[in-house]
């Protein structure tokens, strides 16, 4: 894993562990523990790096870099439901609704959702207009016009005989996981009231480079280094970056996403180059 | 119904309602339409009388009046869940689930939750100071030591073989449904920066008590007013209020509730009159 990113997970997940820490003993609580754990920390990566590049505090990023997590978290339990993709591994260990239930899970999901919010909104990130701005942010990329919206897309595309062209494919991950990686690219300069453009196209790019990666990976990823099952869109008969445009077209788009997200930071020098090498991990990456 | 209840559920509605028209066409938007309708939107009633009392214009407090009541229908169509307590009918209609599917129905719940959070922050509300503290206060209010941990004791008492006591089924109506309505009524002394300490008083007795009389209807209720099964608790053997209490018991704690709930008002004088008309709907309620 890219050295930067892998310091910046460690220190994410000290902070996530400390907000769990004092929730509780049920099962519930155990199981947001589980599902929390683990992962690269991508989203969170890109809170601490853009917030550095605009002085916010450690101490105030810090927050909102877990309360994304804690939502990608939740969207990845719910993602994995019997009713939704139906998946027994992720990140190499059993799916909630596998190590506990079903209804453990949904609640899990619900939960942690919460606890996205209440961190994005805990008084040590900043000022309220801050905080409102972040977590109303926030609650527009998650919902039923973004990330849920994605998913609900991405569902009926596998259940359709019409398979999506590409232009649907691209809107429907700029919802899956563009809404996300958005704002978490941009959460540094809203703290810090700065411009929000320069990093809005980096992270636009960076997206959807990541998501075609994850495609190029179902097909030539090894699940033992992913932690989750591989192959599966092709036997699914899915319309995915790479049946469109086969593996070498679809690694030549990711290149030249990266290319433009790394074009984006210009204006901030050396101080960026931690979101440039994220930007060659996201398409270099094995899982 | 209670007149003024009435005439605030129409006018919450309607702003539900401008909410959501916006969103778009997708299945998953009309299911989110569909579990948003109709409710004796209780809630919000108590966010706006909450906020009338302390002089809140309307035009601020309609936005976490409809937020409350997305989070609440949220929390119905996860609930109605098969995996959680498998209910076919909701508000006299066919679940979410059922009327839909099970994936349509997670997300339409994971949706509702982000709007809540989207209509509590919105710009309309207040200062940030005001909408991150409220929002704040919901995070908490919904989240995996509230609401979700409530209905997560609530489904482990149905597995176990020891009923539950007077003070734990208590402590699970605290989570469960207390404290949703515990934000609902000190939301408006929030946005006013004022004392919540009297509101909070009265909402702590009026959600017991809320939930004492629903406990009750399970028994003495008739389904085609209160528009979801009846009788499921006896039939379930579940420990309630009414199983403790009896009948006539759970009904005086009811009632005695209810006066503590009055006697929590007296120093708003007449401008109460709405939420201690309230209080006593809440108990003389047949649906």
């Amino acid at each position: 894993m890219l050295i930067e990113l892998d310091e910046v997970a460690r220190d994410v997940t000290r902070h996530i562990d400390r907000v769990l820490e004092p929730l509780g003993r049920e099962p519930l609580h155990d199981a947001m523990r589980y599902a929390s754990a683990g992962g690269k920390r991508l989203r969170a990566f890109l809170v601490m790096e853009g917030a550095r590049l605009h002085e916010v505090e450690h101490a105030c990023a810090i927050w909102p870099a877990a309360g994304i997590e804690f939502l990608h978290a939740y969207s990845l339990v719910h993602d994995d439901l019997p009713c939704m993709d139906d998946d027994d591994m992720r990140r190499g260990r059993a799916t909630v609704h596998r190590a506990w239930d079903e209804a453990t899970a949904v609640l899990v999901g619900d939960a942690l959702q919460s606890l996205a919010f209440e961190c994005v909104l805990d008084p040590a990130v900043g000022p309220g207009e801050t905080r409102a701005a972040l977590a109303l942010g926030l609650a527009r990329a998650a919902g039923g016009q973004g990330m849920v919206l994605g998913q609900t897309l991405d569902i009926a595309a596998e259940s359709s005989d019409v398979p999506l062209n590409l232009a649907e494919i691209t809107a429907l991950q700029a919802g899956k996981t563009g809404a996300l990686i958005q704002w978490s690219g941009t959460a540094g300069a809203v703290m810090a009231g700065a411009d929000t453009g320069p990093l809005e196209r980096y992270a636009s790019a960076v997206g959807l480079a990541f998501q075609i990666a994850d495609d190029v990976l179902d097909i030539e990823g090894d699940a033992t280094i992913t932690g989750k099952a591989v192959g599966k869109d092709v036997a699914a008969g899915k319309a995915t970056f790479v049946s469109h445009l086969g593996v070498d077209g679809a690694k030549a788009r990711a290149r030249a996403l990266v290319d433009d997200a790394r074009d984006a930071l210009s204006l901030y020098g050396a101080k960026a180059d931690g979101l440039r090498a994220l930007a060659g991990f996201v398409i270099a990456r094995t899982s």
